[in-house]
């Protein structure tokens, strides 16, 4: 059974979550990185795109909890590109890499090679319900997110927007990819908001036809 | 005494205002559609600029009112590029154009020249006031609304979030232009959200330094 997955997110008052400069922003307010830290709490696999690892190093863990606890660090790599020494391999949680067939992730980490070229993320969700995760929450970025919702994986949308203004026709938005036409715009079901401090969460699901529904 | 400009825009969850194909699409819902004809209605001015008209050709009249009557259209047109045949030139409602100095607008519509190379922004709202003009709703495009952001000319950004996916490192955005990097993004006052139908209304105020209030 594949795993229940959440994007989350934070853009600015204009779409944006990082500036031209690409370097990670703050984006969220205080109340916003409580919910984000209950939502990792809660989920048993937190996922990033390798270029998220590569431009942040984040370590993916929930501040407080004892070394090797914590929900799954979980990188979708298909180059095997991520560092020996990226923050995500350190003990502080379990990691587990997904790269492409063929290609050669670091050797001490824990890996798992699904798709040709690129990681199969369909096949990357079914190994993950193997091994008994339930619920992943999906951190960034716009790359590997606007490739789950191209194949369907995505259950549920979270986006907080904060008060900021970034600008900019290339800076990096929460789904970015190919994307779409505007007549192919895929429709969410609004599932409610919250003000939280200075900005807004916006909660959406997405609803799939019968034969993308989760089984 | 220049004009209070507020910039309308409607994005998707995901912040982008049209698709990859950047054709005009229908993102606000019915009781947005509502509040922004009010906000039309109360405007004395609506402006867009240039890549709008070729675009979209919009009419950009209130619909239900006498032909002559209703908000002064505005086009930010550096170049002289609107066609004469624009729906905006037709003779439903007054059409200012501004565009820069030694360019040729079409010849029947009205028009006036500030700046070199490009539009004044700061000379054009000027000449608005001077025309009596003492509220400017803007309604893209994204250049436009990213060089008055620039120029410290917005009062207001309205922010519509409707529930739609488009994705795409390319889409046409709130604010597109240069952009700015992370640590200079710009902060806004939030002043309120309200939800509108399947979406959300975002509300916020442009603080502005003292040398750049308006006066």
């Amino acid at each position: 059974m594949r795993p229940k997955v959440i994007v989350n997110c934070a853009m600015s008052a204009d779409g944006k979550i990082a500036g031209r400069d690409r370097r990670q922003l703050r984006i969220s307010s205080d109340e916003d990185i409580k919910r984000v830290k209950r939502l990792r709490l809660d989920s048993d696999a937190i996922m990033v795109g390798v270029g998220t690892v590569l431009a942040d190093d984040p370590h993916l863990t929930v501040k407080g909890l004892p070394p090797g606890k914590g929900p799954l660090r979980v990188v979708v790599d298909s180059n095997g590109r991520t560092p020996a020494d990226a923050k995500v391999l350190d003990p502080r949680a379990g990691t587990l890499l997904f790269h492409a067939e063929g290609t050669s992730p670091p050797p001490d980490a824990d890996s798992f090679a699904c798709g040709e070229g690129r990681v199969d993320l369909r096949a990357a969700m079914e190994e993950l319900g193997r091994r008994g995760v339930a619920t992943v929450m999906v951190e960034g970025g716009g790359e590997l997110i606007a490739s789950l919702f191209e194949d369907g994986l995505v259950d549920e949308y979270l986006v907080f927007v904060g008060p900021l203004m970034i600008g900019g026709s290339g800076a990096p938005s929460p789904v970015d990819g190919e994307g779409r036409d505007g007549v192919d715009a895929l429709r969410l079901r609004f599932m409610g908001h919250e003000r939280l401090g200075d900005g807004v969460l916006l909660r959406y699901a997405v609803e799939h036809t019968p034969e993308k529904e989760r089984a």
